[in-house]
């Protein structure tokens, strides 16, 4: 049984072989893009044990992200098939100018399909943590309302909930967002705000400010996090820290870095290591996942960590 | 103003770059699909003109298809663009044992949302063939609705009716489709009904029993597809014959070819050929359209089908 | 009809897959290029109406450039096919050290074959702007000719003649380039010079010398184009001013920006904008293209400059 | 714990983009073939459960492997990492005259280090079938002794041996291959082989021979591999018959085609079908495995089998 | 010294990666080809020496050519670069229905300025056989005088001379190149004729008054190729048979088949075989050629020769 | 005959289309590399003459390797091919974090046969340089034999000794290369060591230090390599200097570029430049190797080293 377990939608992630507008782009590759499923490859590729919670459509598509998602190590036999709706997809356009923008194809998506009755007990109860995302919720009502069963469920049965809120304007408006996610960072234990989230969601970027309102609502641990200049710890315990980031020559392609955070985060703590060594391992294992074009690609082994944390020299070729 | 106008929904088409189950699919090649935009494309290649009727996702899809189908030189002055809902898209598998699959993203696309109001009575009016299929009114109530308004308008304005069942079980039940489609060959002058789908319509696989009951339903043409043995055709002034197909060494992909040959089809009839000569350029056009992977790459231009259709001898390298 | 008008070669451009000397590139990828046109899309782009002049190989590669150009949303009714001469190639080399070459194929093209017959005086006369550039006159004595036919017919009907000079020296002698461009520069209404090739043709760097020079033969309107540093504009009113550029991270490919510079120019003036504006909208757009390898590929719409030169945030994934 | 259960040695296959000599060859795609996982995951993909075992250097070739096949749903809880040992390679070469070739980078990888060691008892215990091929005796000494050991071991527990004797004649003589492998054949329950090799190994190409010689040295039952003609079975217990293949048009390559075969009769087995069902299987899936190019991507689901085997007509596009 | 010395012009080939029209085309891999120089490194394939003469662009392309060329063992020592004009290219079309097309970028081409100048008669002298194509004459008038020139040189220094009319309409009209080719095919000593081209030239398609009409004219040797049938052939001496060809299941392009035959034949008047067994070694080798897509990767070696011609089997994979 | 000859292994690269874990790349480009034919490779492309001395396997990749390096000119006339052993492999991984990686299958390959026998006098004798690297000895017990061979027979025939340590860990241990690379640094008359190798070897970073103690052993000239920041240079006869590097914007990919220097340092030499010109020829050199992914694609002309050397400005397209 998976020490962390975490529940949410992956999308199949058709790369554009080139950068700029898709409609000159010819070719696109196909990979595989999802929040939580990230969290959990960084996991396992950290020596740790995780398993995803999901509903794929049981078609081709699925079964490619469900061979990733279990080639990677992942426990996946808690993915259901559902004969009917499709596996999502998402196009990645790159420009020189402005930011990647994603087209998603996820409306009435399999995973969308998910309910409570998706959540297998034994399962949740046998782990240390349960890690949720705010994309979740914003998939549907029945999404929405899994999201919180789960929390319920882990609440009961003593299991530590890790969430990162996620925001994505694509799928709700900011009103609507607000009132769901604030909600639910206040029943987490552990939360993975950004300071552009945060923003729009507690209306202010200030990460102590942040911090005091996830705080004062029932969370035990803030990790706000703050891109190439690192995090900001604080928790019920009165623990208040910024940890710094690890500069990157070349940002690649910044997705998939929040969930690297998490994911070096959670491993941290399942290692019982000092908050501040959970917050460095947290940044280092972000700073790999800027790396590559992919999301899940650059995320590190431990030996990878140790030789990037260590220092190196390599004159072989 | 063009002579041929259809109206119908054109996805992007993710064209696997290998053979085989797509989980094992690494490259996708975007190339365009839609039957009446097929059509229009294959029209224009001949020397004569059309207008595509359709709405896209206001998103690099949908400007894709508008460049594809613009370039080709079909009039796209009444395509508009949805802010909200976004061009669909379909993913094809060829698989050497068994028939090539396809996986829709259509549900609530941006075509899925037209109305009545995307018709522009002036535009069908000075048109000599409006051009529907079933397709169209599968896709959502109001696109029921906007095909049996352009019928409407197009009998009211003396424009001939083209009709192409185009049965896609993927989209609604046999029983469904039967009771609309049925009712829209009977609105039609000309029907482009296929062996295959007539059997799920009308009951029976004999081409002389489908155009007896189509005729009897109203329409005054019919002309069965008969894929590599050509066609039968029909029509209420007792005219009765059957037009042998073009045998093609290696069918390479048969989608599009229906499209083909109803488009060779109207073209013989704006040139006000015999009824024979327009089955034979529309057997021809067929041809063609099975000797590459994507809709319209195939489609010939006159100086094509002649030296298809004549003796030709090339020493030349 | 069109608001601008343009006139001149496009050719098929072969973009290798890599950088590096060409002998080691296997792959290479059918683009568009040309001067002329670019400037056409870069108008149409910004929702304005275009029209291109030219003439084709009566062949695949014609019927490409064809479908892409018109694809975009250009006029391409005056565009004819030359029976014999092929469609002109142009091959690309990128290198990490040194500049990027071209390899041209358009000695005896269609294109140099353009005679004053391919003028269509009522076309012209509807345009507000005709635009040349000095490649045209370089491909043959018939273009040449035929540039200064058009000259003299735009001056006459009353459209503004906008001018590139385009300097080609691939295509002839800097003595022949000389002789000719500096008289046409003179028989223009708006010039856009860079300073590299001014030295060749006026033999000064400085713009203030350089506006002055073509003022004083004749212009009414003077944009010398500074690179990354942006413009100086100078009119026969007296107004004299340097706008500056748009500072862009990676450079991608710097070919293609100067139509680009011209395309945003024209549409200020279309839109009576005054001049400063004009600049500033000309450098902008001029920004965009060099962030793609390929000439038109990064032309923005009114919606992405407006997000270029407002503020944007995007939190969203 | 998995029902068959096989020990072998999987390379990366580097998989030529198009036929012919490869020195002329710019690109390859990155798969895998090994015959023994090939028949671990047509097991798993009709539905039963099969496990791995194998040794793997410690590189990122040797992840791709593991990744793959545990992706595929196999057991891969067995498979070691060899610190200093590499992951095998192989080139394919598809000619259009001759056959396909292939190089092999195996000498001194990893697995050729595999001892009796790397043999769980307990997990071999748990199986219905344990599967061995006549290649891993040719790797090394130490792997001649693990498939002995693995014999003795099955033997012992009562799980059944199922042996292909896959004669390589890259990697032995045919004089090391026949004594080696004869008596390998003798010591096993199951025995698959074709008639090529038989011809080597035993002097006949006759399947009744063929047959008669591997029974009388103490195995229970022999499929001979016929190719396109099927295969002919015979037990001890009397039961001989011919069971016809299924013609396919197009074979891609037939590499991988006996593994899908012995999978397709273990399976059989494992549902107790009766012998001249499993026959019939086993062909079913061979027929599948020759329509693509790499080894796992044709083999079969048991709804694509279904619908292989029974009748099927597809109107749907 | 070579043995077969070769003069004429190589082009890149710019080969499609898709069949169908170029439109639709987007990459293109760069290979070579040239009648000559197919011919040369047929030669040397199968182990004797051969020289290429020619002219190439001083440009990255040029040098690829060379380098290709040069790479197959050929000896260039004799090739100059010609710092004005380019290399020639040439672009392939395959087509499913009708034949595949090329679009040739060879007028005005480094090798068309060839004079007598590039011959080099120690050179030549060394040389058994100088071999000659009808390309050349057709490319200017300056290629035909370097072609009767180098004719002239060998007949004096006692060097035959092999003549392969290789007819191109797209270069010259059936009235020219019939005055000059039947010309040069009297003053050969050894012609290889096809019957398209023969109908052409010399007005009939019969293989023996073929063979009559040009032994009359001077010639020694006649090889007419038949295609799939093989060749007729006929000497001065009055030996006259039909030499069947190979049958090949699937002609993948047959574009290179006639200059592999020439080379086949040449080598086996090189090792004195008699004249029926040059004839089986220029079908054999000529089979081998319309294996691949290119002009030259599917010229045999000697093994592969013998494995095609003898007897094989392969059961090892 | 070749004015510097050398001997050492080439492999086939397998570079990676896409930069991060090779276990996620699907495609690989197949080039060659190997430090002794680059040197080679880098010595012809600047107009002089050199020869590779070596063993391929005789298979397919082993006449890529031959064909690729006598395609770019260099005398490959003593090369032989192995009928058993492989021609080696490498696989290289590119890391945005960390450096890039390769992956040998070199063990036991033709080159790694090598022996004194492979060596020819008379070719050695008539070269004015004769090449070796640290890699041989470390490949095999007959390497290190053969280059000790090599070494001898050039002092006695007064051909001057060039060697590069490359130091190559993967291939041996520290102390082993220490033992054996020491001893040929001091039988070569020209060594190019690196720091980062020196470290290791001779137990020290300082350039001073590092010439001293080679200088010491017995050679005459020493160039110790420092990367970006040139190269210090040391002779017998007391010179003794830094000569600064070339600046280079963007470093693609650092492989290579030691290769490069020493053939820009050798040709000096040839062309009798003074030792501070040889140094600045050899770091422009080196310059140009960096911009490329692969070895040899960047290795200057004359007239690419001129351009680079010199001014120059390009205002034509």
């Amino acid at each position: 049984m998976p020490e962390v377990v975490a529940l949410g939608e992956t999308m199949v992630l058709m790369n554009p072989e080139t950068s700029g507008p898709l409609r000159y782009v010819h070719r696109f590759t196909k990979q595989i893009g999802g929040a939580e499923s990230n969290l959990c490859i960084g996991v396992v590729r950290l020596g740790h044990t995780a398993g995803w919670i999901s509903r794929l459509g049981d078609d081709e598509l699925g079964r490619f992200v469900l061979h990733s998602i279990r080639g990677e190590g992942v426990d996946t036999s808690r993915v259901s098939f559902d004969p009917e709706a499709p596996t999502a997809i998402m196009f990645k356009e790159r420009r020189e100018l402005g930011d990647t923008k994603v087209y998603y194809y996820r409306r009435y998506s399999a995973a969308s399909l998910m309910t409570p009755d998706d959540l297998d007990e034994e399962y949740i109860a046998s782990a240390k943590f349960l890690h949720l995302s705010g994309i979740t919720p914003a998939l549907s009502v029945s999404c929405h309302e899994t999201v919180l069963a789960a929390m319920e469920m882990a609440r009961r049965l003593g299991v530590k909930i890790s969430f990162d809120p996620n925001l994505r304007l694509r799928l709700w408006s900011p009103a609507e967002a607000r009132r769901v996610l604030v909600d639910l960072m206040g029943k987490a234990d552990i939360v993975f705000p950004g300071v552009g989230e945060a923003e729009v969601l507690l209306g202010t970027r200030d990460p102590v400010a942040i911090a005091d309102q996830i705080l004062s609502r029932g969370a035990s641990l803030v990790a706000v996090k703050l891109g190439a200049e690192g995090a900001y710890i604080a928790d019920k315990e009165g623990n208040r820290f910024r940890s710094p980031g690890f500069p990157i020559e070349r940002v690649v392609d910044p997705v998939g870095a929040g969930d690297a955070f998490a994911a070096g985060f959670l491993v941290g703590l399942l290692r019982n290591y000092p908050l501040d060594e959970c917050a460095r391992l947290a940044n280092a294992v972000g700073a790999f996942a800027v790396t590559v074009t992919g999301d899940i690609e650059g995320l590190p082994t431990n030996e990878e960590l140790a030789a990037f944390l260590g220092e190196r020299e390599d004159i072989d070729r």
